[in-house]
């Protein structure tokens, strides 16, 4: 067996055979039958070594990542996932590494029950480029809906991985830091939420550069202003634990990686948004307002916001 | 404007307005439209730079060569192009190449009727993943369905491309290199072509490994032998003029990148099938036939088939 002939075997599993697919892995595309009247929602994104991701993470970890930081996309979207294709970029085959990647790969998939239904592989850097694919009916939740009076929620809390790896770039060990790392590594694409949010949402996001620079691409698609409370802010007890009230607040506000879902709602539908969180086993937080206008504003933080505008995540600053 | 909005800018065009796009570039993914009753066939590539193209490509040769390259397997599996997502991960923002880069994909996007619906850029070594979405009534074509019996089929000449990339690395300059050279920098995607096919042919694949390695995939889904007469092989008056017989032979029978369709039908639909070649303006050649059995047999060879055997395209030899 060649390395490619192996690499084919390791990821043929992930390919399971589901009624929509009439031709999975294995020849020049798939072919899928969509549900007849939703429409399909695709998103791509790509994670590079050294820039998305440590070079020595472990690659079961690299694999369910890669595969929650695309599905999260469709949580964005208010989509159910169907399936996946991936663009794996190899320095070399390691077949000890390639073997707990697709057990990542393959544990986020059953997860969102989502097969995988082609790939490429090729030499090169270490890059990932997932594609996903889902379906919604009618537009699904943009990020261009919401309207001044509307609430400001979001789900889980915020600044988590993000102070997880400024701690492990540091080389600071510390008791919480094993809790909050599983909230880089393992993120959770909000699916089941945006699913039941999507009757009631009037625009969402997921959180992927910041939650100052995210809303700012959610105004901006909207053409509203938000005010965002940042004393209500969800943290959780173990960034409480580790960081200093200021330091807490900074990755909360700029720190991407946590994958939460930021979206708007009228005020009458805040109680059910409220419900919704606890009957889906993730917090919901009230956290501001549209307004008429542009931009984003930060209300009661410690600094002036100027501080907080260039944390957001630029691959290219 | 940051470096991230001016690509933001530069690719917005390529999304231009269709129909079918309810949502295009811009919001967490793309909602689209499919037409009732059609599937979904997607198909992803990557190409890496020095690894499928050399590092000093012209932009817009390389952003039209990753797109036909990607909805080369569209044709493969006879299906219409519908729209395509893009992940470039660039080592440097350089505002020029940037901009010859999208002419050449918006390029071909023009030429397939195809508009980009999303994308995602990353800093890192240059790397291109293009995620092609098309229509097909039923399965489309698969590499599934030879029988014994069939005709095998090519459509254009081979190993033009092949030939050229040895020059260039040989830095041999020849009066016929740019007729090659083209052949390698803008293949065409057999679409209309293959559109055509589709009730008459049986099996397909593009020819992207090489003639020996696709027909041997070809042969391998299908469960047959194909018994191919190297003799009967379409090669360019550029090519032979170019290179000695034995050379024009192997570079048609080992080398990629030609991206012409190799396909099988019923011998009874063959005079169809080589006028459609006719009317669609490629010219279509009969190379061989199925048999029962497994693997490829070269008939006509001046060589034995051994020597052809290590030709095909192989990341990681």
């Amino acid at each position: 067996m060649d390395e490619f002939e192996l690499i084919e075997t390791l990821f043929a599993p992930l390919g399971k055979a589901h009624p929509s697919i009439l031709v999975g892995i294995g020849d020049d595309g798939a072919v899928v039958s969509p549900q007849a009247g939703c429409n399909i929602v695709t998103s791509i994104d790509t994670l590079v070594s050294g820039v998305h991701f440590p070079g020595d993470i472990a690659p079961e970890r690299l694999g369910y990542r890669a595969l929650a930081v695309s599905l999260s996309d469709l949580a964005a979207m208010a989509a159910t996932p169907c399936y996946v294709s991936l663009a794996l970029t190899l320095p070399e085959v390691n077949t000890t590494w390639l073997k707990a990647f697709v057990a990542g790969i393959g544990t986020a998939l059953a997860q969102y029950d989502c097969p995988l239904v082609g790939g490429n592989t090729t030499r090169g850097p270490l890059t990932i480029s997932v594609h996903v694919t889902g379906e919604v009916a009618g537009h699904g939740l943009t990020r261009g809906g919401a309207v001044a009076g509307d609430r400001v929620f979001v789900s889980g809390s915020l600044g988590d991985a993000a102070a997880a790896l400024a701690y492990l770039e540091a080389s600071r060990p510390n008791q919480n830091i094993e809790a909050l790392l599983e909230r880089y590594y393992a993120p959770q694409a909000r699916i089941g939420l945006a699913l039941r949010l999507r009757p009631l949402a009037s625009a969402a996001i997921d959180i992927s550069d910041g939650l100052l620079a995210d809303a700012g691409h959610l105004a901006t698609s909207s053409g509203v202003a938000l005010e965002l409370d940042c004393a209500a802010l969800p943290l959780s007890a173990a960034l409480r634990a580790m960081c200093k009230p200021g330091d807490a607040l900074r990755h909360a506000i700029t720190g991407g990686d946590d994958y939460e879902l930021l979206f708007t709602a009228p005020a009458t539908h805040r109680d059910k948004i409220i419900a919704l969180g606890d009957e889906c086993g993730v917090a919901v937080s009230e956290i501001g307002r549209v307004r008429a206008g542009s931009e984003v504003r930060l209300l009661s933080t410690p600094q002036p916001q100027t501080a907080y505008a260039a944390g957001g995540y630029r691959h290219f600053s």
